[in-house]
């Protein structure tokens, strides 16, 4: 009976065929012994995370899979991405994306990125924390100069316009409402009390003195964007009663663990990268499964080399990836083992694509179709046949023997 | 990368296996090489253009195709049929079709068709171009007896009766308004005026004058049915960003890429019958490439075949295109080809049907899959699946490249 998942998701797995391939697509050139030998023993289909013939970015494409449409709790990439600088948010609480900039006494900005400053922790704790008209602002690094803001209290909006004038040389904008409600002209008050407050406390700091000492732009202003409030999301743990937990590299696929209430497993040497550690991921998955019912596994370069239009650096990190797939073929018998990704990426086209992706199922009985290796077109034939993101987890809950029963 | 695109449309082209035959379908059991090797090349698969168990007219089933969903675009037969006349229809053009007659100084009708007339442009031109109470009449010639007639202006309602009781014998009815509006009101008063004058002017003509003489029946009134508004239609290169043109012998078909804002370009011998000039109409197809980047080619008589139910003839017109579409074979790398039809016409039943029809894509990059015949049975083992209507668009533009992201 299975009881356990370990969901692999491949960025940009699926691709096209490529001419000096002889038209095979990557997975289909690459030799994957293991990936071919899993497939074998697996129920196999094609699947569109949003639906034929559309083309989805890595956000909405990860929340259909796991079974939260767009159209409910997309609300922008911003606080997913602030979900992955390890905030939890609430709802009701109004994110912002920020920069780190230099600007001159007339707030006129020098550099919207502070001379590219690369360490941006001192300053957003030197930020973090402050009350203004009963409003918590919490201040959190990202990478490089970039920062996220998050306002929690009562009566916020995310009608308002950014400060950040997205170009430098022009004088920062102060927030102003978008609509013509109460929470509107607060949030752009409050918010405008903000970044004259965080000025008047960035242009003095030890770091920046230190900073042009040596010549270097002071990072002595936040500039933000991007207003979003967080919808109500109900936890993947309150939708699906499977304790969660997210294995990733990259920040915005943290941010989507973050944001569904999953528990965040840190792997060292986990870069997003090609060179990221995939054995160790693996073992942490594994791992895993002691603590927690549903492990989320991301990989990201199968994306990012083919984004890059680099198949043979795709078809190398897929057999990369076979060695160390190996480490699966024998789990224990509770334990689902679901390979698939969020949607195409076409080294030909250096983009995303619609075409469906290869998904396939693997564990103790499962119906296990003709299909004998893991790839676009193989999969095309196999017993699932078609589907959608959103069939995803009532496919997982149906073979746990957890889905809910319609009529009686 | 494909940049354009060849779009042929067999119309009825699906069918039903026929006990003659041996239970193949005229598609299994034409001998069409040509076809063949296509689609041994292609992505294949099945579709239906309205969705499972909708059986559609060829209008909707194109705007389906061409992605303009009924519901929203469809009003009737009469605009599209109007657009074919080669008038560009504008929002809120009133356009009625109606049929040269010959009525009685009673207004009584004695020949609904006045003797069936052959040509009526002279008729049509005299009464074109007419204002009457702001209004524009706007009149052209049909095919035979036929004509349409657009009303512009302001203040115009479709909420109106026929003037054609659709019965020989019985007097011309007076139009009179089905709703209690003034646009209503305004409309049959205009179009009752314009009845009145156009009898004067063509009672009096020479032409009929001389039918008259000949012992022929004078074509001295025109009844008008149908009204219908022109919705706002969004060009097909306002939609897509692709500069389209029609090629088809058909007035319905001409119509509907005159509906969508295609070019239409006029083939010698095009008569959408089964003696049609296939090798111009391909040949038309090759060359508007270089000025077009969608090219829409309508072919007709495999549908009107399987209406009277002549599947041999059904077969030999399969095998008549075969020899031609060898000249699609070669096409440069930027083109991709599409071959499918817009719904199944059964010989066996001599009417259209729901059952879905082959469709495949033939072009460079594309997912071939294992399908080696173009037949109804062979593409339901096809890469792609069944999709709808509705997903082909989406389907040629993904090929493309040109699909907006969802997401980020």
């Amino acid at each position: 009976m299975i009881s356990k998942v370990i969901c692999l998701i491949f960025d940009g797995l699926g691709d096209s065929p490529i001419e000096s391939l002889g038209w095979k697509t990557p997975l289909e050139a690459a030799n994957i012994p293991n990936f071919d030998e899993i497939a074998q023993n697996s129920l196999c289909g094609l699947m569109n995370a949003l639906g034929r013939g559309i083309r989805p970015g890595s956000d909405v494409a990860h929340l259909a899979l796991f079974g939260y449409p767009m159209e409910k709790y997309y609300t922008g990439r911003g606080p997913i991405e602030i979900a992955g600088l390890g905030i939890k948010l609430e709802e009701g609480d109004l994110s912002l994306r920020g920069n780190f900039a230099t600007v001159n006494s007339n707030w006129d900005i020098i550099d919207r990125r502070a001379g590219r400053i690369l360490e941006v922790s001192e300053l957003a704790k030197a930020l973090d924390n402050m009350y203004i008209d009963g409003i918590n602002f919490i201040v959190k690094p990202g990478t490089a100069h970039r920062a996220g803001v998050i306002l929690r209290g009562q009566g916020l909006s995310s009608a308002i316009s950014d400060s950040d004038p997205h170009e430098d040389k022009k004088p920062v904008k102060l927030f102003y409402p978008l609509d013509s409600s109460e929470e509107a002209q607060f949030t752009s008050q409050v918010l405008n009390k903000f970044i004259q407050k965080a000025h008047e406390i960035l242009k003095d700091l030890d770091i920046n003195k230190k900073r042009e000492k040596q010549g270097l732009l002071p990072a002595n202003f936040l500039l933000l964007r991007g207003a979003g409030l967080q919808p109500s999301i109900p936890s993947f743990y309150n939708r699906y009663q499977l304790k969660a937990c997210c294995i990733a590299g990259g920040g915005l696929y943290k941010g989507i663990g973050s944001f569904l209430g999953m528990d965040l497993i840190e792997v060292e040497g986990a870069t997003a990268l090609a060179n990221t550690n995939i054995n160790g991921k693996f073992k942490a998955a594994i791992k895993a499964l002691d603590e927690y019912d549903f492990v989320f596994v991301h990989i990201k370069a199968t994306d990012s080399l083919a984004e890059d239009g680099n198949y043979q650096g795709k078809i190398s990190f897929l057999e990369r990836v076979d060695k160390e797939l190996v480490i699966f073929k024998d789990l224990p018998s509770n334990v689902l083992l679901v390979i698939t990704s969020d949607h195409s990426t076409s080294c030909n086209l250096k983009a995303h694509t619609a075409d469906p992706v290869p998904i396939i199922f693997y564990g103790k009985g499962i119906r296990v179709d003709r299909v004998s290796q893991f790839d676009e077109r193989s999969c095309a034939y196999g017993g699932l046949g078609y589907i959608e993101g959103k069939d995803l987890m009532p496919q997982i809950l149906n073979i746990m023997g957890k889905l809910p029963l319609h009529g009686a």
